[in-house]
């Protein structure tokens, strides 16, 4: 296996789980896929995860829709998820590669506001220079008005939710260009009671 | 950066949350956090994760406690975390390096079934061959009495708890042994409404 044949697909994917900490989880869950507009991205859903795959920009679109619509309700609400670009074989999804690039949830986020707190990690796979990736994209992090901060082994993220994502698409976009295969993992969390 | 630097220090750590989609869940992570003995982990809390750092067997000892006492309440509970190990510089808990092997709360466990769904990744860094070893602790599951199954991005285990995180443990000592630098992604989720 070589850097080399990862790039033959660029279709990129996310494992995410919604985890409303209320008695309403379910109703909360199924309101914020059912408000979310998914239809730009190939999904499939178990117990555990939820599966979305497609080009990067709607994977992040539909991730960060589904957050805000299950923050907004008011609960403690957070997200975890690992996105990955560049993995051997993945290509079932290449019809959704032909999506525009408009982000379907754009327009009804745009006057969303909701803050979060978020800890994220890159990890480049298979290079052995991968660290200098990592502290590029904590840089590129810092410039993007959200608060950055160090925690052991992700780094922070605090401030709007959608600076939140923009931020992390930022980083995810630029070390995907110079490493074939990379995967991000985050936690994001709103109204929680030990931050307000 | 080279892997021989890596491996100076093998203290290991698990950045995790848990979540107990419930309107209790301050309880329950509150007495799920009392009924745990993290006397031989480093540990560091804020509102989005929980770190925990020492020897290999107690952080996944620690992670898979906090877990069995959540799942025991009978809700809808899941944890998602990161381990981590030969990140470089990463050795201010060197003092919990002493504790012995004994997992502390291997005793309390040992009668505590628990059905559970969970979803893992593991990212070897810094090799050109990682793949290899990916492969070969996905064989390492097999062997352990888990059903495993493959998920886009993830390799997906179920069974009871404590069968899982060994699963994972062994994964991961056996990868990380081989690859200075790696980390590994997970999501359990007990109790789901959807897999009754
Ligand atoms: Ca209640």
């Amino acid at each position: 296996m070589t850097n080399q044949q990862c790039n033959t697909s660029r279709i990129a994917g996310v494992q995410f789980t919604l985890y409303p900490m209320s008695d309403n989880f379910v109703d909360i869950i199924l309101s914020a896929l059912d408000e979310v507009d998914q239809s730009k991205v190939w999904k499939e859903t178990d117990d555990v995860t939820t599966c979305v795959r497609g080009k990067i920009v709607h994977i992040f679109d539909v991730t960060k829709a589904i957050f805000l619509h299950a923050a907004k309700t008011g609960e403690h609400v957070a997200m975890t998820g690992t996105y990955s670009i560049g993995c051997p074989g993945d290509n079932e999804a290449d019809v959704y590669m032909a999506e525009s690039d408009a982000p379907a949830n754009a327009p009804q986020l745009a006057n969303a506001p909701q803050r979060a707190g978020c800890k994220f990690a890159i990890h480049p796979l298979g290079r052995e220079d991968y660290m200098d990736k990592i502290y590029e994209q904590i840089d590129l992090s810092k410039a993007r008005g959200v608060d950055v901060s160090a925690a052991h082994y992700m780094t922070r993220l605090d401030g709007d939710v959608q600076a939140i994502f923009d931020a992390m698409e930022d980083a995810f976009e630029a070390v995907q260009q110079e490493v074939s295969h990379t995967t991000m993992t985050f936690t994001i969390s709103a109204n929680s009671p030990s931050n307000q």
